[in-house]
């Protein structure tokens, strides 16, 4: 696909096969001494396609199935992103192959400090700046964002985005991916002359974008007929009341333990 | 087999298990401008094993099969190596993935010259410190030291380590390894009260290694029945002329080609 | 009282006992060749209450009294001053224990400059800013500059806040501190429904900030009943005349000199 | 004293008064979170009185009494004793005021890691190298090297001294200072023409120091009559066994308890 | 001359001595192995006349010409260029001795990289910041670039200004010489009470300055009646075609081999 | 000359061309506030010839004749010396245009101090390490290290060679050149066969050259017919008696105004 890409755009072979690999990857050990007093290692990886443009830019997942190849075509998605954006950045990625919710707090904290250790020297303002992404939040950016202020004697806020307000995130950050979505969706029903208010939506996927896109549409007057989470989903032909079960996942429930007799558990 | 070695050393299995793990391995494109215009882009790498005792080290190697799995194991190698001799030193290892004789001389520099920006930040001499291996010499080293030496505005010969003499490389470097060997074998006669002199010896390679081992052998006294190169291997029971194979095969030829009646082809 | 207000903003007890205590205080000799050929030895400060917001920032003082709890408690006073304006700056202050009256501008100058050399490591546009406070004014801050850049090779405006305009300082930098006074009596004003313009006025101090506070309610339409310098003051009951008086201080005079037979000298 | 000392030495008056004083001293608050949960803040200093003669050189002392007069003292003894070996070093001293007792292992590891962290831009091997000294030890030390050496990417085992020597520390350290006072009074008794062998000896204090001019002297021949310990002394006119008494201090037990009919305590 | 303006301008004698200095003039060897293996070296130039209003601004010209003096002088005229302004920018110039038309593009490519290289730590964002100049264009600052940054580690498009616009450069700069001539042709007319649109017009050079004004003008009305580069001139008394012109000579034509039998070639 | 020896020795043309070019020079000026408050500005240089071999090495002269064409020729032949004594140094050389004798040693300290600040970036222990030459000593050494090593924070001895003993210079550096000389007649006439000590002998110059010479080979018993300086010089056919001129001469006088009736002057 890529390559027909390439040729549509009348690309230069040489810079088809020059974007088809990643400029360098680096794999790490991390080494942690768990509370239970044994030693766990763990693998992470930090991946740049192409710094070409700018530094690099790209989440950092915790997930068990991260591998060194789908961080690679992660950070060569980054790249093609940014470049369609006109952003000044590369394209980059990374991630530690781990089960985080099989991790104390603690045990959290020191596996990211010791991944952001092993990855320091190439990650930096106008190098390489990660961001949160699977399983990783604004929490797990502040610890990056310190161990890396602490090796350079100085806070360096500028070395993740997606960090906590509080230290120099940005206001909206939270909501951005699905108000982006939103923003589509609604010159796109424009554009095709479409009455965006009188749709009927499902939305798939209840978290940091599907629930953000869920709630614009609801509030912008869309029937949402069915959501889904992890657990389940839910169905209503009336429309759910996105507002009620937003309180409901915010407080850390699923979707499937929702109460209320008139939507169906799909 | 490492575990048995570990079990019977008495090592913490937390130390076991680290031991069994890499610290670190960057992975690199190298993309280079070839003599027709084209551009070819290599796969090169550089693996720590462990700094523990010291600055890495280890060997560069350029050749059609390596791979991420081989100079791994070859990393962590040196770092047992490095250790068994009490040198404050920890293994590394690395390699292109590239067959260096269909390259011209410009292109195997430009290759070399890149491979060492894209490593550079990760070797020096109080970090890791390259040296050759199969298919680079001193000529690939002293292009590596010049391109970290320029990135540093001095000259740092300590980069690595197998350069030239002129440039700062050790007198005897050519041949120690084929002198290591034969000191092992003569301590080895001595203490199985062996009269070296008196044996007969076949020797399996005739490069760096083999024909140092050969003509040591033979300046003792010994009979050295056969040797082999890539070509083949010639035999002769009165025993070889070493010296003279060795002129010829340093002017570039096979032992094959070698014009001696009296010698069998094997 | 600080731990009353800790107490009221529900601090947490850990985060009042960290903030009670200083990050960092430097104490540094500074030995000054003098104009008759003695040597005096000088003691310097540099503290840092917190740069958890940000890179420390707080003045720099010269003053026979001066001394580390003084330093502490003003770098203290900095952290809260720059987080209740949410400034992405931390607290810091600075001292040296010296009458700079007895010294000339050629010793004031070494004594300056060897002090911004014993603190350049700790200071910097990232990691803590300095300022003018009580003896040090624009020339001096263009000393530390001119130190620290000198060190670094090349312009480094960033290092210190209240440097002359020509340099890189801010316009208005002068009389901020008193204009910010006056918008806050205006907004009180407003608030407490008091017209402004006809309040009669008393200042205490006719510098920097009482200069300034005067001339500008006297611009408003106060009338100004007395001012006071370190000579002395004036009343009348008439009103002062602020700008006449502000070019004789001005001239380097003192209050208490001012030829005005109306002016009571009090 | 020191005033008569220079005076003695002829020393130009502004030297003296230079080396009154101490180039820098760094207090740093060290905030750690105990194994209870709770924040503790300790204070921390690093003095340094004198790099003229070359890096700073003096131990580093973890006790509930220390404070900057004591460490800025000690600071200044160790200016004078580099000096007097003629040794390229200056004179510096640190310390945390702590019980390092009170305190866990993996709360003292924080500390001491912290602390170094507190001092890493003012310490190393061209700089200043810290020791062990009351309370601290090759452990200690080998948390600092650790925590510069990952703050600089690689093992800088020159940061300190006293460090173990699987990780290069120097052989004999362990027994150098009570060692060094073995050859003074050797020498002293050379030139007293005293003969050492025939002496009876009692040493105060059976550590680091004592305990091994114990061992000497009495490897030498010299009857020890009495040592002594925190815990209180041993007398035995027949001269103690000191290799027995090692043994038993050197299982962590006290002077007090051993077990011997025939020793007094005292 | 500038001695006239000194005085005129009532500056103290000793700046103006100062500023009949430059600061700083680095010469340099750059040996290039050119496309037919001999090695050529040619000397080339960076001078900074003064940094202290800011970081040295200059551009860099290639041409056979080129000395020490004619660079110090272009040094500083840049100094008062920029002063003038009120730019916080100082004054310095560069130059390579060489015939840029006698190279290979190879050639030029490796002769501007090694030229970079040996002014490497001179230029930089906060030092100094080349331009095009003679004989220099966008594509040799992108050498530049490109060579400053892999030396950096990352992308710093800071150390040159004129640069292609794909990475970094100023959209409009291209034309900013000969359109900020045009705004004061036209502010002059202005003033001089002159319609602008009636003048006729001569323009001597036709290249980035000559062709943009000629064009401007043009464009404006005015009657252009000559032009000239360095092959000749056409003239026509009812004015020239500029547009056709500007399309005949950027296709890399002269002037005067310009197809139009009404145009005379002068 | 430098051509033919280069044919002699079989030289690449190459080569030959790029030794006969300095691989860069540096032109500085150096303004000085004078003790009469008027403001100098002198001329300062320092060229590399070569750092192929090693850091650069030479030394620093201080004369009203200096010249950047002098200052390139001497750090050419300090190219040459290093490498016929294999030493893994290369060619450098440096030199302020002004006559130190006009100077008060607060103005030599202020130009010493200021020169070596203009070209703190091109010294260093790996890079170009000046020495006293030509109206330079340990002194000015000292002030060079010193400038250096407060840019540095630490104490750099190896920035310069020829500093003051207490400060980390060689034993017997101030006779070296003499006594090397020595060594070269004392070998040059054991090889022709001379008897040293019975020859006669004429020294040109008295100072760290001449005056060692003449001293060793007066220590040797050779007579000494003639010894010059600056002044004149004194001849005694009966043999000078050096010790004496020597302790006349360390004291600041000159050979001319030596009193002895039996010496004439010429």
């Amino acid at each position: 696909l890529k390559l027909i890409c390439s040729k549509e755009m009348g690309l230069d072979p040489n810079v088809t096969r020059y974007l088809k690999r990643i400029e360098r990857a680096l794999i790490v050990s991390i080494p942690i001494m768990m509370d239970d007093g044994s030693l766990q290692i763990y693998e992470g990886y930090r991946v740049r396609h192409s710094t070409v443009r700018g530094p690099g830019k790209g989440g950092i997942r915790f997930a068990p199935n991260v591998n060194l190849d789908e961080v690679k075509a992660l950070a060569t998605w980054m790249t093609w992103k940014c470049s369609l954006l006109k952003l000044p950045l590369g394209g980059a990625k990374g991630g530690v192959c781990v089960n985080p919710r099989e991790l104390s707090k603690k045990e959290l904290e020191k596996l990211t400090r010791r991944y952001a250790s092993a990855i320091i020297n190439i990650i930096g303002p106008d190098i390489d700046i990660p961001a949160p992404d699977v399983n990783t939040n604004a929490q797990i950016m502040a610890w990056i964002m310190d161990t890396y202020s602490m090796n350079k004697g100085r806070a360096v806020p500028g070395v993740v985005t997606g960090k906590p307000i509080e230290i120099g995130g940005s206001v909206g950050r939270n909501s951005a991916t699905g108000r982006g979505l939103y923003f589509i969706i609604d010159a796109m029903c424009e554009k095709l002359n479409i009455k965006l208010e009188s749709q009927t939506i499902i939305v798939q996927g209840f978290g940091n974008v599907g629930g953000w896109i869920a709630r614009l549409l609801y509030e912008r007057g869309c029937k949402i007929l069915a959501v889904s989470d992890i657990s389940g989903g839910l169905h209503y032909s009336e429309g759910l009341e996105i507002d009620k079960l937003l309180k409901w996942t915010q407080q850390g429930n699923y979707l499937k333990d929702y109460n209320d007799k008139r939507y169906n558990l799909i």
